[in-house]
């Protein structure tokens, strides 16, 4: 096996900073050892900065994005409940079947693929009796969607529900800020705008979602995604319930590091500025951006595939000429789209360059 | 952070070679990326080989070893099943709770901890009804007992159960035999005999148990455990699952050619005889060991702490003095023992030396 190098602007993941590589291959050490418990604890402090919260219960899932959906999910709903869910793209969907598969009754409300959820719609389901969570999603990695999360919280307690959200493609390129929004539980994945390995899923609970984990009437179906047990290892008693992906904990260490070094604000706006640039570029070669830009979501950029382009080769020659990566379309979208990623450290002027003069090159 | 050097003898992480640690810190690449397919299959082929398998359905889950349990559990059981398991630690005692947590009716078998399991005991469980799945450990990492599975097949059988085995201790220092032992599922970890750094839990499904999981009444209640959806990526369709996580597959690529390199007997051979030299060299500095020599596990060596000794006094200066980490006693043995490892790139003669050493140092 020889190293590959690659330009990463698919849907995640996005290229990782020599700097996190080097922190991930430090000599692992033992998930008990204070050295690595002190790490962690950083680490922990540092997801609450970017984050935008003080939930104590703030820590990484020792497994991928998905894995911080199924772990919100099981951990607070229990089965017979109801869910008010969000569905305008493949992770809304999600959201959907593992509630369903925690054996919770879903209500959905839908957007068409490529369009934000109205709030409008939600708050007409939500007068339909209580739920126990309203689940949205703040970035739909399947379509480029950015949804405005403000008016969610309101909604959710019009019908008493605690406010899930999936911020897997925001964290760290977009302002999540969890408290001001009033979310209860989110989850996130390490290889989108954290330039980190994927491997680790970053979840908070506040107060009010830690309450209802704590009385619950029966136990959580997953024991390896039960926050009641991981968070006696995560918090002061350091109870061993599973061994922790130390390496990986060291990569995200750094790559939180790094996104604190340049600054939340400094950071979001690096992603607003290459994404503005990258749709000026792909609209002057004549291609169009399905998504409106008044909620275009700056991580990832969705763009119709012209009529006669043969999806699978141009991606296949993006790879083959210049080590390339974009990603295809997902659903509705599939071998419509093309998904361009400006994740974390892919956001910057020469990514955006390449990949202008690559895509201009390919459909030449 | 800096780097923080350590010599690693307790139940895992073990030592990770230069070379694992190489291959991890690789460029990240995407998980459809042509390159990074290539390296999932060879490393799943080279899985199959340390399992003694041909098992298609073999495959690293992304999580760690505990992950893997419960991705055995759910798969395999629906609710109001039936499960034989054998308790004689830690983890025979966490396949009950996951059953548990499937909805499933457990019998359990106990044996103390320390002590195998006894088969007549589990025979004689097996004429009362039939059971869905029969769970047994192949390795106690909380006692260092080495279970001889030899007899489960038969019982197994008898009661018309799936074989599923806890291989997260030996998996890569002894022999595990999948193909010849009749094992319908089996979990292991990457952080012990394997040398890998945690976060993968590699797992293997008989073409019985794919059966079972093909022919389900219902859903799997855990979508991100569900192998009927992850065996779409990792089988021949590639159908995106969740991100794979990347780099740790590199990782455990490498750490099995240095398996494979080694050659699985000699590897064998090498646990067999360092922990032969660390129990003789222990019962020489007047140690107890609990557990009986025809059950020792090679990869982990169960050591009584002699009376007045203060079990985390004599850990913490192992680690001070000496970067050592050897592992507290868990359940039973909380307090009472050490947990000794021997484990892939920590079952070195220089290793056996340094605890020796160590050890006679710190209890003089």
């Amino acid at each position: 096996m020889s190293s590959t190098e690659r330009v990463l602007m698919g849907p995640g993941p996005s290229d990782v900073p020599p700097r996190v590589l080097e922190a991930l291959s430090r000599p692992t050490i033992g998930h008990l050892d204070p050295v690595f418990l002190e790490v962690l604890d950083e680490a922990q402090a540092m997801l609450r900065q970017v984050f935008g919260t003080k939930n104590a219960l703030t820590l990484p899932m020792s497994a991928t994005g998905s894995a911080g959906m199924e772990t919100c999910f099981v951990n607070l709903l229990e089965s017979g409940e109801r869910a008010l869910i969000c569905r305008n793209g493949v992770f809304g969907g999600r959201m959907a079947e593992v509630a369903r598969r925690c054996g919770a009754e879903v209500t959905l409300v839908d957007a068409p693929w490529g369009k934000a959820i109205d709030p409008d719609d939600v708050a007409k389901a939500a007068t339909e009796g209580s739920f126990k969570v309203l689940g949205i999603v703040h970035a739909e990695t399947s379509t480029g969607v950015l949804q405005d999360l403000s008016p969610f919280r309101a909604i959710a307690d019009s019908c008493g529900a605690l406010l899930l959200v999936d911020a897997v493609t925001s964290l760290g390129g977009v302002a999540v800020d969890l408290d001001r929004m009033g979310i209860d539980a989110v989850y996130s994945g390490t290889q989108k705008c954290l330039s980190c390995p994927p491997g680790l899923s970053p979840v908070s609970f506040s107060e009010r979602a830690r309450q209802v984990l704590s009385t619950r009437k029966t136990p959580v179906q997953s024991w390896y995604f039960d926050l009641n047990l991981i968070g006696r290892y995560f918090g002061d008693e350091r109870v061993y319930h599973h061994t922790a992906p130390v390496n990986m904990i060291f990569a995200l260490h750094e790559a939180l590091r790094l996104v604190l070094e340049e600054g939340l604000q400094a950071r979001y706006a690096r992603h607003r500025e290459q994404a503005a640039a990258l749709q000026r570029g792909l609209q002057a070669l004549g291609l169009e951006l399905p998504v409106e830009e008044s909620v275009r979501l700056p991580p990832l950029t969705l763009v119709r595939i012209p009529d006669g382009i043969d999806d699978r080769a141009v991606r296949a020659k993006l790879l083959a000429d210049h080590g390339l990566e974009i990603g295809g379309g997902l659903g509705d979208f599939k071998g419509k789209a093309w998904r361009i990623g400006l994740m974390g450290a892919s956001a910057t002027p020469q990514h955006v360059k390449l990949c202008l003069g690559a895509l201009e090159e390919a459909l030449r």
